[in-house]
């Protein structure tokens, strides 16, 4: 499939550079492999590595660039770069401290939002409140299962995971116009997993990986465990940037896309169904592979356009769960593939988690999917969700906050803060007082969403909430001004 | 932690050697990181590459080896070495198709094992049968979650795992002389899964890793994965062989030894207190890190030395799971380590799972370990499996099947077939007639366990098994003598 680099007259001198930058880059990774650089130690100098190696000290520099991007070494102000990770050489993803004080990084709002106590308000977080949730179809579910036989409290399930739900998925897939068997279907312990599993599968260390601009910021942190060099295009209100993507292709090659279409995350936008052919057109052109995360559809009131459902599975992997409409405690995930690959994928799963997630956890799935209760669950969610949406962008708007979009499902609201306040600013002081908010550049590879922020409407429910962002505005305000 | 390699008069030529060797290997993994090497290439003629780098063709042929020892390329017979994996260069695990008739690899036992049919017997499994566990009290722990809070049904635990089962361990651990703190601790969704969070944390392609010989088969599936170099020491009745060990460490310098102290598997045996001082003493002289899996803890009838214990978590990493002795359907493991290296576990976990284990599974597995229902059931399980391992040994005897030790616990029988025969000729033949045995190479890093098979004795009830054991044994007996 993939071609070895064509070198042609145009090109010929920036593969020339490239061939040399990956020169410079295999030789420092060869001295790491061989431990002559350990962990923490500095790299040799620019100038001195150009001299001996006999390229020019940009190509140096480059080289270092793009390890520092896979993050295998760090650049440290005024002294150099050096070897990522303590000593021992182990693989260290923050950016700082992981304390409350630590960076506002992608893994900031994930740590911050998960280990909150009670006390602590989350309207950056990614979920609903339990109160939210089908917790009567659950509940009726697990009751069930006290009945329930042997094998199932007891037992692995096979290594594709259970049957039932499998076959539950499939039935949705056909809904959507997505034919596919059970041989392309494989369960997976969540989402993310999902997602992880099907990184390993697909990238090297080096490889480009595009995202949008901006994207679920845990994108970021599991691009990042992979030492992958992340690129991304900015989303329009139907969908990724069509002239930016094709310009990424031309020039990045990513191996992989990974965008979720239905109620695109953080903005809330919708595919429109020529982006998502014009896309998928690109895509075959440049053979690139698409990860779409379907992690919201039940979200929706009336299905949008999918890529899986133009594609058919072929160059797309669909991936998702249900931990944000059905139960965020019970996790499960799924990926289809094509089934040579899921093949293969089982494999990883036998070697990384050696079957797939819980008997009992994908039983619940199940009954809960089929349970009558949840189908009422949904229908009465989706005039709720947009009340809440309608009333949050009202109140924000009231503190010159503005919704970027007004998307038709979900609990997402991207808005623009006013005044070009920087989001990180007002989510540090909202912090201050145990807010946990989400500001726009941990959602964005390019670092352009600073004055951007995501609001979740279904945990902005708390007067105090208002009134503390109210003076984290203030705080951001002051502190910009002088 | 680790230096640099030190070139000293003795070893001079050797790591020259090495260094030369690095060198090729490095080349070779530029050429696939800048795609001019694709999946399913061919590599260089090792004469060819040879004269073109200016180093003898041994040199190239150990680089090579290594190459193939990470999974990086592989060996045709006949005609060279490719680049591993599709055109388009995904992860391939296996070392043929992953049907019935795939090679018997480490994979196959474990494929064969969890996706059987109910008609299938599995004597070569790693389980219990779900007759065998606990089942009494995990049915009460699901009945009584049916009242729960809503909390525990639909929202994410903490990035650690929930508190209560953390708890727990703390206080087991405590009894074994371990004392940890909480964030020493954290849940992961599997044994398996922590393991591999130990190593994507810890180690590089290339490494090497030291595991017993034999050891779980799924180790080395897993080390695969990681492509790493794995080095082994032969496994004696009290532990490893130490003089190989120290031999390995001086000559390898692996980067991790991932061992089972209690109720060793395969083997059953058990680790002198002796064995764990000295191999502590070494791994201190070489600065090895120790991954030591508790997984059969509960299977013992009394506590065995543990590295753990002498240790105090300084240089040991103990994982864990239930799966074996509370339920192979409630999954859930934990890592216990350097509160240092948890605190970067845990951002590894949030972006590669986002969270732990499900929070409704962790209170299962807490409700179940408080059950007195539970204590009841291990101490009626020790003379079952005692009497069972008697039984079966007797009746394995009569076949002139050897059992190379009694273990004092679980469920595991590490054999010599008789007259030399061939373990994975008796598996295919036992396969033929829906057997799955697991015969003594998936162990065995050396490949020099041919004549050893490992059995369950908990799945061996059944009177066909014997009829089965005994037909596949004449077969492998007149395929050997033709």
């Amino acid at each position: 499939m993939r071609k070895p680099i064509q070198l042609d007259s145009v090109k010929d001198i920036a593969v020339r550079t490239a061939g040399r930058t990956q020169e410079v880059m295999a030789a420092i990774r060869a001295r790491m492999a061989n431990r002559t650089l350990a962990g923490g130690d500095r790299l040799p100098s620019i100038r001195g590595l150009a001299t001996s190696m006999g390229v020019s000290p940009s190509t140096v520099v480059e080289a270092y660039d793009r390890l520092s991007a896979e993050g295998l070494i760090r650049p440290q102000r005024g002294s150099g770069f050096y070897v990522a990770g303590r000593a021992a050489g182990p693989l260290a993803l923050a950016e700082s401290e992981p304390k409350r004080d630590r960076a506002v990084d992608p893994f900031w709002v994930s740590r911050q939002s998960l280990d909150a106590d009670q006390r602590v308000m989350r309207p950056g977080c990614g979920w609903l409140p339990a109160s939210w949730m089908p917790t009567a179809a659950l509940r009726r579910a697990v009751r069930g299962l006290a009945r329930c036989e042997d094998d199932l409290l007891a037992d692995y399930a096979g290594t594709r995971g259970a049957l039932t739900l499998r076959r539950l998925l499939l039935a949705r897939f056909a809904e959507e116009g997505i034919s596919a068997s059970l041989d392309q279907l494989m369960l997976t312990s969540s989402g993310t997993q999902a997602l992880d599993m099907v990184c390993r599968f697909l990238l090297r260390p080096g490889d480009a990986v595009l995202v949008d601009d901006p994207c679920y910021f845990n994108f970021r942190a599991l691009l990042r465990a992979h030492q992958v060099r992340i690129v991304s295009v900015p989303y329009t209100q139907s969908g990724p940037d069509l002239a930016a993507f094709e310009t990424v292709l031309r020039e990045d090659h990513p191996r992989l896309y990974i965008t979720n279409s239905a109620l695109h995350n953080p903005t809330g936008a919708t595919l429109s169904l020529q982006t998502a052919h014009r896309l998928l057109t690109l895509a075959a052109a440049h053979d690139l592979t698409i990860v779409e995360d379907d992690i919201f559809a039940d979200f929706e009131p009336e299905p949008s356009p999918r890529l899986a459902s133009l594609d058919g599975l072929a160059r797309v992997i669909r991936i998702g769960s249900f931990s944000k409409t059905i139960s965020a405690s019970i996790r499960c995930g799924y990926i289809a593939a094509r089934s040579d690959w899921t093949e293969d994928l089982i494999d990883l799963q036998v070697a990384t988690n050696f079957t797939g997630p819980s008997p009992l956890v994908t039983e619940i799935i199940a009954r809960v999917l089929t349970d009558g209760l949840y189908r009422k669950h949904r229908q009465a969610l989706h005039p709720k969700l947009s009340r809440a949406r309608r009333e949050t962008a009202a109140q924000l708007r009231a503190l010159g906050i503005e919704p970027w979009a007004m998307p038709r499902g979900g609990f997402n609201l991207w808005c623009r803060l006013p005044e070009g306040l920087d989001s990180t600013r007002v989510t540090k002081a909202a912090m201050d007082e145990d807010v946990v908010l989400a500001p726009g550049n941990v959602f964005s590879v390019s670092q352009t969403a600073g004055n951007f922020m995501r609001f979740n409407v279904a945990q902005c429910g708390e007067p105090r909430f208002w009134e503390v962002l109210r003076r984290a505005l203030a705080t951001a305000r002051q502190e910009q001004g002088s």
